[in-house]
Order: C-alpha cells, then structure tokens, then sequence
C-alpha cells in the first residue's frame, strides 16, 4: 500500500521526514490487549516519570496532538483571561498558527521584532508596561522558542536573563519547544539546564518534528504557576484517547538517545551545508546556523531555479531569503548534492 | 519497552483498545522519505478519492486529530457565530467535550431528552424555534450521533426524516459517527444510505473507535453548505503535521474491509453478550443492543462486585446503569467470561 | 423633537417604559464639569459607598451597561475556564443572550427544567456532578434569578437551600437581579437577608428594568470568590467610560427609595391585575404573581383579538401563555382598561 | 445631589467631559410613555434615515454603547472566523481595548508601526500578505481611525488610497470614527467624502467623546460586506434595551449641526493651545494638530510639575511625549491658562 517514493526527500521542513524506525518499534510494543485511555496507562506513567528525571520532579506531563495545541494549552494555562504574551515577530504563535491563540483562548499577543529571532530583556520591556490599567491587555507572560523559527539557539544564560526580567515583572515563562531536542544537541548540555534551571515555568515540549508520527507534550514546570491542565487540554480539543501511542512516542525518544542522535544528526547536516556554501557567493546567509535550519538571501533566479529540483521554503518574497531545512534523515549525499546544485547555480 | 499486559481486555470503552496490526503495518508502509506536510500528500490525496468512492464525489475530506476536535470543526463550519445546534441530552458534544463546542467556537447547544439517543422531528421542533429573534441564539443545525452513545442505531428512514425536518427549516444536519463503522455494519447497508442521500450535510468520521491509533475525519458532504474549512480547521488546531499518517490509518480502514471487520466483530460480541444475559434475572437492559454497546441497570451490589474484576463504565449513579462496551478485539472467551460472571453474580 | 406618543404604554415589558423623571434629574446633577472617566469619579465612588451599606461592607460595585454583560461577567468572574453553570430552562441567560455567556466567555450552561423558575438543591443535583472528570465541564457555578423569568420570587429561605447546596459541593452563587428591585419589594426585606445572608456570591443587580436609561451593576459579595474584574469588565466590553452618568441613574434608585417605590408600585399593578382576573373564567393562571409579571394560559382566539389592541408578549406558542409586565409607570387606569378588554373578550 | 465641582475641566480626554445640555434635552424629549425596546422606536427609526442621508441610502445603523462594542462588532461582521485585521500600532483596538477584539470573537491583529498613526498602501502591504495559507491568519480587513489616536486625519484621499489597497486585495475597510465629528470638522467637508465615497465598508460612528452621555453606532456602509448585524450586536452584549435613549442622544448631535458645532470647537481649542505653544522653547509637537488633540515631548520635571496643577496624559514613558485634549466644552479661558502654565513652567 505504498504510495509514495521512500526515497524522496527534501529541504523545506523536518515535519516532511517520516517516523524513525524505533518509534514504530515503540509503538508496536505498546500495542495489544487494553490500556485505560486518556492517559491512565502505563506509557503514560512512565513518560512522566522519565520527564521527571529530565526536567525535575516537580515537572508534570500532559501529552498533546501539535505543537500549536501545546503553545496554547500552555500559554492559557498560565494566565488568566486578561493576559497579554509577548513574543517575537517571527515566533510560531504569531505567524504560523492561524491565530489560534487569539481564537481559541483570547490570548492576546504583544509582538516585537528582533534580529535574530531571540528576545532579550530590552526587547521584551517594549511591550512590557502598562500592569493595572484595564484598558490594556496585561503583560503577563514571555514566549521564546527555542531553537527559534530561524534556526538560532539561547544559551542558557540567554534564557535566564529572560526568566529574570520576566519574574521580575510578575510574567511567567513560556518555552516552544517544538524543536527543543535540536536546541540540545547544539548546546551539549541537559535539558534542565536551559529550561527549569533556567526559569522556564512551561514548556512545549515536541517531538514531531525529531522523527515522531505526531505527539507533543506540555510540560508544567512550575507547578505553582498552573492549575487545571487537564481541563485545559481538554476543552482544547488536544486530549488524545488511546494516549498510550503517543506517551510511547515520546518515551521512544528519550530510549537509547534516540531524540539527540536525531537531533544531532540533523543539525550536523545543517553545518555540512553551512560549511559548504559559506563561501560561496551569492549565497549570504542572514541567520547564524545553530541548529537544523539555514536561512540565505539568494537572488531570485537562482531561487527559481533550484525550486525545479528540490523543495525548500521561501521565508520572504521581500528579500529573497529562503528556508533550508534538515531532518534525522537528511544524508551526506542530500546535503552534497544540493549543495553542488546550489553552487552551480551561483557560479555559473 | 513493553510496559503493559497485551492479554488484558475489558469492557469499558473502545478506546481502551490499541491498534488493529493491519493499521500498523499501513503506518509503516507509509513511512519512508519526504512527503509534504499538512495533507500535500499521497495518502491523503487516496484516502479523499475512497470517500468520495464511498459517500459520493461531492465530498470533501479533512483528517484531524480527534472525535470532539471532528465535531467542533465540522459543527462551526456550517453555523454563523449566531447559530444554535439542536443535539440529544446524551449527546457526546454536550457531555463529553469538556465544554470545548462552547469555548472553543462559542457554539450554544439546545439539547433535548430523548428516551433512547435518537432524536426525532417532533423531539427536534422542542427547541427547533425563534428564528429571526436575536435574543435567541439561531436553531441552525441538527447534530445527531451514528451509532449513538447509547448503543443504538438509526435507520436511513429515520436520519432521512431528520434531514427532511432540519432542512425544511434551515438548519444544517451534522452526524457525529464516532462509530459510524459500528452503524455500517449493524444497518449492512452502504455509508451514503445513512450519510448523503439520507440528507446529511457534514460528518464527523470516526476511526480511532475502530482499531487506528488515533485518526478522525470532517467529511463535508454538501459543500454548498461550508466553506474556509482549511482555516478552521488550522485554527482549532486539529491540523496535522505527519498528514500522511493520519490518512494512512482511514485508508486501511477501507483496506479489504477492515473498517467493517472490525465493526461487525464488535457488534457480534456485544450482540453475543446479551443473548446470554437476556434471560439473567436482575439484568435489566435499558436500551437495544444495535452497536457495540450495551446498557443494563444492575443492582449497586453486584456492580460494586463485577468491578472488582471487570472495568467497565457506570453510566448513571443515579438509576445504577452500567455500560459494557465490546471492540474490534473483544473475544468470544471475553464475553462468555463476563457473561458467566455477571450470571453468577446475579444468580447467587 | 418629540417623536412619539408619551402617553401610550404597554404591558410588554418593563424595557418599554423610559426613565424615571427623578433618574433625569440625577443626570443632570452629574452633568457639568470634567471628571475622571471610567469609573474613577464621584458618583460611582458613591454608589459604592450605597452599596456596601445594602449588601455589606465587603461589596464590590462594577458598573456595567446592560444585564447580559452583567451576567456574563459576573458568571464569568467565578469561574475557571472549565466551568460550567447551572441554571434552569428559563433562565434568561439560557434563552434571551443570544448565546453569548457560551461565545463571549465560552461559559458552558447546564438547563434544568423547573415548574416555576426557581433552582432548588435537588434540581441543581441534577447536573452537579462529575466533578474532577475532565470531560465533563465542571459545575461550579449556580446561576439563579430574583424575580424569576416567571415572575416568582425566591423566600430567603429558598435562597440560602441553593447557596448552601451550592457551597457544599464547591459551587460558586450567582443571582441575576436584573428585577432585584421587584423582589425587595415582593419580599419586604432589606437586599442583603436574600444575597449576602443568604449566601449569594455575586450579583447582577438590575436598575434599567426599573426606571432608568439603562444601567446595571455587578456586585461582588464575597471577594474571595473572584478577582480581576475591572479587566473582566473591560475585556467584555461592558467599560463605560463616562460612567459618571451610569452611577448617577443607578444612586437614583436608593435616593429617596426611589427604587423600591418603583418596583412596589409596579408590583401592585401586576397584582391588581391578577385580583381583577383571578376569576375570569378562560384564563388560566401558570404562574403565581409575586412580583411584577404575569403569565396566563389564553385561548389563541381571544389572545389575537387582544394583540389588535395591546401589546404583551406570547410567552408559549406551544401553551398559548402569554406574558404581561407590569412598570414603574403603569397605571391604576392601565390594569382596569386591560383588565376589562380581556374580561370582555373570555366572557362574550 | 451633585457630588462634584461643575466648573473644573481638565485637558486629560474627551471622556471627561460630560454632556451638552441640548443631548440632555434630547434625552427628556424621547422620555415617556412606552417605546418597544431593542431599536423598534421611533428614535431609532429616525436615526436610521438620518444616517442615510449622511452617508448614503444603502447605510445601515445598529447603536451600541461604547466604541470598543462598535469596533468589535464591526471588524467581526466583515470577516470570517478566520479573519485577520491590519491596523496601526498606535491602534484603540490594539492598545486601548483589553483585548477585546481577540478575547470575545477571535480576531487577529496585525499591526503596523506609522509615523503619524495612519496607514498607507505601502503600510498595509507590510502585513497583508499570505493569503490561502491555512497557517496564516487571513488578512481580510484593514482598521484606520478618523481622527487618529494621534490626533491627526486622513484627508479623503488618504482613505481613498487605502479603501483602493484593500478591496483590490479582498480586504474589508473599517473607520473607527470615535472622533469622526472631530475629523469631519477639520476636513470641512461632509461625512461621505471621507466614508462611504472613499470606499469605507463600515463604520464606528463615535458619539459619546463629543458631548453624549454614551452612545456609538456601527454604520454599515457597504450591505454586500456583512450580514447579521444583529446578531452579533446582541451576542457582543452591545444590545441596548431602552435604546430609544442612545438613538435620542445620537439624533441630538445631528440636529441644529450639534454635534458639528461641539467638535469645531473642541479643534478651535486645540489650534489655540498649538498656536500659543508652537513657538515656547522646550515644547517639540511631536504632531501635527489637526483635530482635538495635541501631541508634544516636555521636559519630565516640567511636566511633572505640570500634573500638579492640570490633568492630562502622559503619553509615553520612554519618550516624555503627553496627550492634552480639547473637548466640547473647553474654553477659550481654559486654553489660555493652560498654555501660560506650560510657558511660565518652561522658560523660568
């Protein structure tokens, strides 16, 4: 019943990729007999308690479909109905969500443009103001996405200075993780790290798009800044019922270090192509690439042309800047091959 | 990684089943490559021609991610922000949602009694009124459940007279087959008897009751009814990513007929229970057995006592009616177990 | 500029009749000069002086334009997002907001039916439960009406059975008072032995129905209960900003008792009518007269002759019961003009 | 019962003035006898046609009670569910409304930094962008405000050019008028020149900053745009009862040129504080004034000492930039003691 060529791939998004093969084994051996669904199964359990280990005991885990299920049921989750988020220009929320934010929740968004996809104290204090007045939807929490939409990476001092000036300011903080495991690789260091210790109290935490069929998790980790999660989730529509197959996805990825090799691998594919176009010319990169996606201006012919042999996304039809994106399958002979094509076009 | 007994069944939901072994391997079959998110896909592209096959070529098909995630989407898309929908007190929507038809797209529910789950034109025209009056929110459609959450099933003569009604004033009719296979199955007739040409205008097709990891579908069955179906669905955030793996799971459904295998395995279980306890004295059926479902009044004690052994759902604390449940891998040895135990239990 | 005949009323509604000629007087006490807007001036810090004096001195006072944004509010200020309401079939949040406690705030409402309008602790019962079920929508809110939709009014007594059912169960009491004045006056005890003693936790407490322009309040009782509703307020778009002249119409009321002559006056005529009909055979009375309405069951005949010469509400197309209101401004002329028209038209 | 001074004004905003005596007038002449409630009076009726006469035989008008209510309901008729609206940075909607417009129907805002609070063609095409992909919010309206939150206006052309921009790319055009009376005045020519014949679709037509108690109006221009109007009025809670009272006010301003007279002056003022100030060293207009408003950069000690004496707005913390607004019933006398405060202040 195969349908499609499994030889194929390309560079536009790692959610093209398909599923890695010890996911599917994972899935496989969570199947068979019965498991009390929503949630109350083993799988379940056990990914809390793995989550536990990453992120700190106080973490608690609430698998969801999608990544923007679990920007929205975190965002809500921790404010009330008068908040306000701050986020950047180019953040998922914002652009790339169909607004569910706003529609689904009444969130409201305060965004502010940055250069390289990362907020910062001063950045954040644009929009950070206006606490008390009614007329004003209260800044009440920071969004970051880490990797960010444009392939840049926080350190973890990066993050805490976020933590504290939003803390500071009475605002929680949000993490969109939908790549965080890409953001692990390229910083070589746990995950609490950048996250918990970090002050991050809520956490979108993904896996899709590291080589799952599709499951995403909420991870509360500050407690004290959340309650009925689990109402949210529903009401949200992102409660699944043989939840069993999406905690067994998740688990897959902390098994063997499967969700880092992923991660590692694509972001090395991402360097392999940095390295072998960053002195080409024509090809001048706008974004340093510190995870698995490269953004480069390139002129438009030349864009035109490479689209007739390989898919990738075109970030701006204003500047030219183009989208590479590299995934746990993306090969050596992928990368050497569009970049050989990239080349010739530019040189010739 | 196997955390659990796969030789454990029970009786309390069809969601506490996993995945039938022939969704899975479809899941692999359709891993492999790049294929292009969000429903550029092949799978998808073959699963809209299979129900265009099977409910007609106007249909229109839109993977999502769960039942209630199929039931707001579809019920918002052929309703103004004004509009009302008519369902049955027992209705999933109304009970089991969490509240997400309300919250999520403001939709109001008028719900009426009904003595087995089925509502009617007369039970329809209780709150089928006030048309023009903008103090009252607008009756704009029929939401009606097949098979219904207490186990029964409409005829094509009974949805038809629904339609007839809901269309003669206005309304929309919106069918929520969460275990439309089970109604297949039991009426043994084609989809489209009981779907299109019995008048109904949108679907929420169900698959995840029936042996797939988790995958449903909104099936627009009267596009003049609908549209921007694309954006709402985005935007209540039911859109997936991996696409090809949701439709991969509806595809083998339709798969040399493991949709309706399934389905009328599971209806033969459950008919097979209560040919045994039809006789029990102290078994008190509340309701027809037509589906997978059975619903019996059983004296407090011996429930307390059966739940030590069996899970299954109290259905009402009130008047002490329980549901069992029986699914695609329910066996006979299943259900002669339970039965015998509920027999002793209530001979003793 | 005078459009319209300022002598003809009606027995419709008590929206029909205008404003109290001492309401006028009190804005034009207000007018003149700049004071702060939104709320900061000196008539609403007043008025929130008034209202501690009636309710207690916990009170907290929001003015707000109109009883739906009142209740929507109010409901809304009491509960998490994954509240619902109960509140009866008739309530006027169920049927006469166009739906807009579910579009606004996504509020979930559970209808019970009652034979007068009124909750009790075993009608609330009937959908107060399944607490902690996340599919459920939580009940933990009871929404009731004093005067009733039917024209009852609740004994404090009656009162604090709900408030104390309610409490028990963790459930917050709302009282939608858009006829509080009618009760008080029904009652002949001060407002807080049947809100604050009684155990109600917030209020929507009514003043256009009775004689002004248009203006409402809502009344926070127990503080502990909510917070955050000048951004409520706010956000629901129900923030007046000259609200100087909001809080004037709304002192009006207990200026010189101006409102419970009112509301006394207008439930004498209600009860002058009833006595002049009470024995009129052809009209069936459904409903006791304890405050300002009156609902009878007519022959649809004479009902139509009736609507040629007055105009009243059809309360029940179904029933044949129609509604008449009784106003600040009826008249002893009034009720025996239309008390004969419909004597006449039963008994010819 | 006056409870404050009648003879203090301050510059603060146009709220804080009360209203014109000939509104009160309007008010007691519309008062009496029974009106039926919800817009079928004859207040309202009159309205109607006088707004067609205004604005054009097609436009349709629906009072509201506040101008957020206004620009909520009329954004919300012109777009669908996935509807997104460009407007300015410096927009009411976005700055000065808690997120209503995102909390109660959803919608998504798209904001644009401007240099003097208008869009322009090259502005809106900043945001408007992204059309028929679902993870877009769909760009569908624009927002200006007539006069800007800046102070300054649109000349005809200037909404020419942008009505031209937007329907040429499908989008809707929405005016906030809440100063509309004050813009009309400034451009000296009628409504329609700037509205309807410059292809606005609909408006809010403000009343309540120029001398009403509280009353605005949606103007639908273009019929073909929006359908419903009254439905959502209502379920937006922005559904008057005794609305005879908000038509009444609104009339008022039409008559005898009130409203026309009341803004002129209001500008006069503001043209006499900027001419006695434009050449004060230490005040930098930040700009141009064209309506009601002024906009200027003041020392901070100055304007401190500035807020002993008078109320008014301080604009923005980071740039020390106020807000001084003139209203229906500033006088001469006020301009000239306030601009000889603020020279003697800055050139001692």
């Amino acid at each position: 019943m195969r349908l499609h060529d499994a030889d194929q791939r390309a560079f536009a998004s790692d959610n093209y990729a398909g599923a890695h093969p010890e996911v599917l084994a994972a899935i496989a051996d969570a199947n068979g007999g019965h498991q009390v669904s929503y949630g109350e199964d083993a799988y379940t359990a056990r990914l809390s308690e793995v989550v536990k280990d990453q992120f700190g005991s106080q973490a608690e885990t609430f698998p969801v479909f999608n990544g923007t299920g679990a920007n929205v049921v975190a965002l809500t989750a921790v404010l009330p109905r008068w908040g306000a988020v701050v986020a950047t220009a180019t953040s998922h929320i914002h652009n790339d969500e169909g607004g569910a934010p706003e529609r689904m929740t009444g969130l409201k968004l305060l965004v502010v443009p940055t250069p390289d996809g990362k907020l910062t104290p001063e950045l954040i204090a644009m929009e950070a103001r206006g606490w008390g007045d009614e007329h004003r939807a209260q800044p009440l929490a920071v969004s970051i996405t880490q990797s960010t939409e444009v392939g840049t990476v926080y350190s973890p001092a990066e993050v805490r200075a976020v933590s504290e000036f939003a803390h500071a300011n009475g605002m929680a903080v949000h993490m969109d993780g939908a790549r965080l495991w890409n953001a692990a690789a390229s910083l070589g260091v746990p995950f609490r790290d950048f996250t918990t210790d970090a002050g991050v109290d809520i956490l979108s935490f993904g896996g899709t798009k590291n080589g799952l069929l599709g499951a995403e998790a909420v991870v509360l980790l500050d407690p004290a800044r959340a309650d009925g999660l689990v109402y949210l989730r529903k009401l949200t529509m992102q409660l699944g019922s043989k939840m069993r197959f999406m905690s067994a996805q998740l688990l897959a990825l902390f098994d063997d270090d499967l969700g880092l090799r992923s991660a590692a691998h694509a972001n090395a594919m991402a360097a392999r192509l940095r390295s072998a176009l960053d002195d080409v010319p024509g090809v001048l990169f706008s974004q340093p690439t510190q995870a698995n996606a490269l953004f480069a201006v390139l002129p438009a012919d030349a864009t035109a042309r490479l689209h007739e042999q390989f898919r990738f996304y075109d970030w701006s039809a204003a500047t030219g800047e183009v989208r590479w994106m590299c995934s746990f399958d993306t090969t050596e002979d992928d990368i050497d091959a569009f970049a050989s094509a990239i080349t010739t076009e530019l040189t010739r």
